[in-house]
């Protein structure tokens, strides 16, 4: 048995997230369904993020045990000689056994896309939230600040959430501006469920002028979901890189 | 009457050119159906170049009469409220009465795009031709300035073209690279049928070391089709800006 670390891009439109399901198409599910055909038997892949539906990647991470023998680019081109083009294995490596592309994760990066242009354009309405106006940028920046660092992400994620610890150490959250709008960054050691969708829809409220840096802040503090902003659309979020 | 001057951007993936066709969706067609419907009598739409089926367009150029009158962002935003996203109109300005968005343009560039990585990404599958493997990089650029200037296209476009004149005056053909392969630039006064994807063609059998750079130029002396390469794929093809 040789373990395998692949490295995956897609377009998160039309599927159902990453996490397989029996009625539905999703990304482990089309690499599953491939992996299992070449290998001649059931695999199990472990994915490093497991993105919710509409959410991309440019560069997600999944490991994979199999009997038979691949050269890494064999490997990579098999998978995607049977892949529709939205999802890409964009590069395949040798693993130690030891290696889950889950458990191993040190950080993950993801990208939160804002068009405040009043056009977007038709090579980014897949990727990008359209919001038309005008956001205060360094307002966001100011709220974002206050988020950086070990916290409890109660407020950031579903209320129902099973997870008992939301201590999350969230090293990064960049808010830039591009020729067509922002790009909220933001890297962590592990990220809870919506959590870079919900600090994107409560720093857009910052930047509408809707709520204030305090406000933000005194929601990490009160741990309540009803303290923080909307969860800001899938399609604009995007897993950027993982790094073990 | 109000002659508007309307700037399109489209991914042509879905639809089967610029020109209006009676069973067929295409981009003058889904833009005239909304004008019409807008200035609530049939409009005639005059396109800068007439895409085919399957090419894109950043900033096509496109001028129509309206009886209505409308502010420039509002008619933008009325229009594109009625059209799929993979087509825009990303700007509108008023025109003189003598402008023609045919006849008027000067100059028109388009891009053609290659992949030469071994994966085509999910971001740009619809926009780039995939061609595995290494090319001649300044070998193509050799080729590519014998093409330049004014000459006698006719091995470049369809050999039964219907145009008489097929002298066209090339004012750039670059070839460069990026992270993902390589973009050929080309501008002119004018283009025939097909020239930008013959010369593509042509220029990606010098890069693979199929045809020399003496044998372009030889094809542009006989202009016969058959001494020039294949037409490259449209999807590989950009109208990147039409100058006035």
């Amino acid at each position: 048995m040789q373990n395998y670390k692949l490295t995956i891009a897609y377009d998160g439109t039309d599927y159902h997230g990453w996490q397989m399901q029996a009625n539905a198409r999703t990304i482990q599910g089309e690499l599953t369904r491939v992996l299992t055909l070449l290998d001649h038997r059931k695999v199990t892949l472990h994915g490093a993020g497991r993105t919710d539906a509409g959410v991309h990647a440019e560069a997600q991470v999944a490991s994979v045990f199999l009997e038979r023998e691949f050269a890494p680019d064999q490997l990579r081109d098999a998978i995607n000689g049977n892949l529709n083009r939205d999802l890409r294995v964009t590069g395949v490596e040798l693993a130690d056994e030891g290696f889950n592309a889950r458990f191993s994760a040190k950080k993950k990066t993801y990208r939160y896309a804002i068009c405040t242009a009043p056009v977007v354009r038709p090579c980014d309405f897949r990727y990008v939230y359209h919001y038309r106006g005008a956001l205060d940028v360094a307002a966001m920046r100011c709220a974002a600040a206050l988020l950086v660092g070990e916290h409890d992400f109660s407020a950031f994620t579903i209320a129902a959430l099973e997870i008992e610890d939301r201590v999350r150490r969230l090293t990064r959250l960049d808010v830039e501006t591009d020729g067509q709008g922002i790009r909220i960054t933001a890297a962590a050691d592990g990220f809870l469920r919506y959590m870079v969708r919900t600090i994107a829809g409560t720093l857009i409220d910052v930047g509408r002028g809707r709520r204030s840096a305090e406000m933000v802040g005194a929601a990490l503090a009160s741990r309540r979901r009803e303290d923080a902003g909307a969860t800001a659309p899938a399609h604009g979020l995007t897993l950027v890189r993982v790094d073990y």
